[in-house]
C-alpha cells in the first residue's frame, strides 16, 4: 500500500496534466454540435483505462456512449465486486462572459484547477482511476474486482443508463457502487452521503364556475376557486411546519440519536444561511435543525400557482379555475405511491363540494438510505479518515439522485457517495474549479478504500 | 294625462320605426372606424329632441359628443329639475357569426326587436323621450324641468362624462337623476334598483428567497412564499363565508326587515342558478339569501394568483414570489379607503415574518344607496306600478355603476334606476333584443313618473 501511495506522490504532476487534458474536451452532452467532442472524450478516458490494464469497452447507446472498464478476469473470481460510477459529460459553459478564463482551457491558480467539468465530474472519477493505476502499477494487491461505468449523459438525465444496467445486469452484479459526485460541507471535512430524499409530483386543479364570472354581479353567491385552492393548500400544513395529512409521517424512519449527533457536527450559521437564501428569517418543522429539515424530513412544497388574471392592474372576475403544482420530498421509508395516495385522499376529502377537484399525479422517485453504521459505511469512513487525515462527517442529501435508486432497483446494490466537491466549486456555474488537494486525497482514498471495502464484505459473508 | 297615454298608443308603430332607425346606426364607441357613425347617431337623437321642442345642443368632448336637451326655459323656473341619462353608443357586435340576422339591421319577431343597442340603451332612453313627446304634443302639463343627457362613451367607461358634469354643474343641478339602463328580474316584474356595491383593489405580493430555489436541496428549511400566500389569504374567510378581518363589517348598513322582505319577493331557484353559473353547489355567507349575498353583502374576492412554475409537468422549485390580485366588493356605508386600510393592516399583521409582504392598492369606488322608502322612490314605484299594471320589486345591484356615483359626487343628486331590460335581452352579447311591451310600458312610466316625482319634491320642500 505504501508503494501505491508513493506512486501517487511521484506522479502527481502528470495526473494533474492528464486532468487538464480531460477537461479540454468540451464534452457538453446537451448540445448536438459537441457530439464529436463527446466521442473523442469517451475514447480518451477509455484509453486511460486500457493503458493501466483494464478490460475496456465503449458501449454505444441511443445517446452518448458509456465507457466500461474492468479489472482483468483474474480479479473476477470469488472476490467482491464494486462498481465505480462517473460521467465524462459536462454542463454547458454558458454564460461564457462570466468566465474569467475560457471554460475548456484549464488554468491552475493556487490549489484550484479551473475548467468546466473539473469538479463535476471528471476530476472526481479520474482520482479513482489513478488510485487503481497506482495499485496495479506497483503490484499492490487489489483485493476485489472493479468495474468503472463512466457515462456521457448524466447532465441530461442519464436517459440511457437504466437500459444499459438492465441489459448488462449479470456483468454488473456487485457488492456496492461507489460514486464520487456529491460534495463535502467544507475543506478538510470529508463526507459520506448515506441518504437521499425521494420525490412525488401532484397537480391540483380546482374548478368553480364554467367561465370567469363578473365579481360584482355574482360575487358572494358562489365559491371562488382561487380561495378554495388557498384554503385547501393552507390546511395541509400547521403553524409548526408539520404536514397535517393523516398518515403522512407513518413510514418515516426517525433519525437515530447517532445520526442526529453526526448531523449536529456539520457547520451551520443560521444568519449566514438566511442571508445566502435571501430570506428575512428561516422557517421549518419545529423540533428539527435546518440540516435535518432539508435532508431528513419530508415536505409538501408548492412549486407554482395559476389562477385568473395575471396582467397589469386589476380585473374584477371570479376565476373559473385555480391550479397548483405540488412536489413532495420524501424520506426513507416513505413510498412515493403510498404517500401520493394519502395526499390525494386528503385533498379530495378536504376540498369543499362547492367546487370540482382534479388531481394529476406525476413521476415519483424513491428515497434512499444506506445504513451509516453498516460494515461497508464504516470501512468507507475509515478510508476517508486515513486519506484526508480528518474525521469524516455523515451527510444526507435533500435532493434526489436517480442513478442511485437505479443501482438499487436494477442491480440490487447500495451506493456509497464519497463526494470530493467543495461548496464553492461552482458546479453548473461559471468558473467551475476542482481542489487539487481533494484530487490528491481522493486518489489516496481509493488506495485505502478497496482493501477496506473488500474486508468488510468478507467479514459479512 | 289620458291624452298623452292615448297619443302613445296611437303613435306606437311610428315609435317602433324610429327605434329601428336609431338601432341602424352602428354607433360602436370602442372602434375608431365608427367615428362618423357616432356623429351621425348623435345628430339623429339630437334632432329627435329638437323636433319635440327641446332646447338641444351637441357638446363636443375629447371623445364622442354628448347630446343635451332640455325642456323650454319656462319649465326651468322654480320647478323641480330632473336629469334623464342615457347613452347612444353600443357594444361592438362581435362575434358576428353568432347573430341570426345582422346586428344593425333591426328585425322584429313577436314582441322582440332584435339589434345591437336595442335594449342597451337606445330603446330605454327613447321610451323616456317619447313619453315627453306625448306630454308636450298633447299639452299635458309637465310639472318639472327635464334635461336629457345622452352620452356616447358609456361602453368605454364614460371617460369624459365627469368632466362634462363638472363644467356644466350649475345647468345640471337637479333634484334627481333617472336612469333606465339596469334590468328587471323577469317579464312583468318592473323594478327600482336602489343600491350598488362599491369596489376596492389590492395586490398582494409575498417574497421569500431572492431567487427560485431547488426544492430538494433547500426545501424544509425556509418558508415557501406560495404556501405563505395561501395561508394568509385562507385566513381571511371563515367556513361560514364571513370575512375575518377585524372591523370589516363595522360600517355595513344592515338590510332592513322591509328590504329583506322585498328581496325575498325576487324569483330564485337555487338549482337553476347553480346550473347557470356552472358550479356543483352554491356557497355564500351564512344567514343570507343568494340575492342578499351578491348585492347587499361585502366580499373579498381573489381575481388572480401567480407563483413559480406554470408550464407543463413539474419543476422542483421553491418560488421566490407569490402574488394575488384581490378586489373587495363593498356595500353602503363602507368606505373603500377605510376598508382597504383595514384589509392591509390585517394582512401585514397576519403575514409571517419569514417572508416579505408588499401591498399595492388600486382604484376604489364608493357603494351607493338611495332609500327605497324615500318620497322619490315611493313616487317612482307608484309610476312603475301604474305603467306595468304590476307591483314593482326593489333591487340592489352587485356591481358598480360609476356614473351613479359621479352624479352623487359632482351634482349631489341621487339616481333612480328604472331599468327596462330583461335577463334574456343579451346585452353585450349576440342577438341583443328589446322587449316591445317594455318599450311601451317604459313610455307610459314616463307619463306617470314626472308628475309623481314633482309632487314628491314639493311635498318634501
Amino acid at each position: 500500500m505504501n508503494a501505491a501511495l508513493e506512486y501517487l506522490k511521484t506522479n502527481q504532476s502528470r495526473f494533474i496534466d492528464e486532468l487538464c487534458d480531460y477537461v479540454r474536451f468540451p464534452s457538453v452532452s446537451a448540445q448536438q454540435e459537441h457530439r464529436p467532442d463527446m466521442e473523442a472524450c469517451a475514447r480518451w478516458i477509455a484509453s486511460q483505462c486500457e493503458n493501466i490494464g483494464l478490460d475496456t469497452a465503449i458501449h454505444q447507446t441511443k445517446g452518448h456512449p458509456i465507457v466500461v472498464a474492468s479489472t482483468p478476469a483474474k480479479h473476477a473470481n470469488s472476490k467482491p465486486h464494486f462498481l465505480v460510477y462517473g460521467h465524462y459529460d459536462v454542463q454547458p459553459p454558458d454564460p461564457l462572459d462570466l468566465w474569467r478564463t475560457p471554460p475548456f482551457e484549464p488554468r491552475i491558480q493556487g490549489r484550484s484547477l479551473f475548467g468546466r467539468g473539473a469538479s463535476d465530474n471528471k476530476g472526481q472519477h479520474l482520482a479513482h482511476l489513478k488510485a487503481v493505476e497506482a495499485m496495479l502499477r506497483t503490484g499492490t494487491e487489489l483485493p476485489c474486482h472493479l468495474t468503472f461505468v463512466i457515462e456521457g449523459e448524466e447532465e441530461v438525465g442519464s436517459r440511457n443508463l437504466a437500459e444499459f444496467l438492465t441489459a448488462n445486469k449479470s456483468q454488473l452484479r456487485c457488492n456496492a457502487v461507489v460514486v464520487s459526485d456529491t460534495g463535502m460541507p467544507a475543506p478538510g471535512m470529508p463526507a459520506l452521503t448515506y441518504a437521499l430524499r425521494g420525490v412525488a409530483a401532484i397537480e391540483v386543479k380546482v374548478t368553480g364556475p364554467n367561465r370567469d364570472l363578473h365579481s360584482g354581479i355574482f360575487g358572494g353567491s358562489l365559491e371562488n376557486p382561487a380561495m378554495a385552492l388557498c384554503q385547501l393548500l393552507a390546511s395541509v400544513r400547521d403553524k409548526n411546519g408539520r404536514i397535517r395529512i393523516p398518515g403522512f409521517y407513518d413510514d418515516v424512519k426517525a433519525l437515530t440519536a447517532f445520526e442526529r449527533r453526526q448531523l449536529a457536527r456539520l457547520p451551520f450559521n443560521a444568519r449566514e444561511y438566511a442571508r445566502f437564501l435571501g430570506v428575512p428569517a428561516l422557517f421549518g418543522e419545529k423540533g428539527y435543525t435546518a440540516w435535518e429539515q432539508r435532508t431528513a424530513r419530508p415536505t409538501f412544497e408548492i412549486n407554482g400557482l395559476t389562477s385568473g388574471y395575471q396582467g397589469e392592474g386589476s380585473k374584477t372576475i371570479i376565476p373559473s379555475t385555480a391550479t397548483a403544482k405540488i412536489t413532495l420530498r420524501l424520506v426513507p421509508n416513505q413510498d412515493p405511491e403510498r404517500v401520493t395516495r394519502l395526499v390525494c385522499d386528503y385533498l379530495k376529502k378536504a376540498c369543499p363540494k362547492t367546487v370540482r377537484l382534479e388531481l394529476k399525479t406525476g413521476h415519483g422517485g424513491q428515497p434512499y438510505l444506506f445504513s451509516p453504521t453498516s460494515p461497508l459505511a464504516t470501512a468507507a469512513l475509515a478510508a476517508l479518515e486515513t486519506a484526508f487525515g480528518k474525521k469524516p462527517v455523515l451527510l444526507r442529501e435533500g435532493g434526489s439522485i436517480p442513478i442511485v435508486t437505479d443501482f438499487k432497483r436494477i442491480l440490487g446494490a447500495d451506493t456509497l457517495m464519497l463526494g470530493l466537491a467543495l461548496p464553492d466549486d461552482n458546479a453548473h456555474s461559471p468558473n467551475e474549479k476542482f481542489d487539487l488537494d481533494n484530487f490528491a486525497a481522493g486518489m489516496r482514498m481509493g488506495v485505502h478504500l478497496w482493501p477496506a471495502l473488500a474486508k468488510a464484505c468478507s467479514s459479512v459473508s
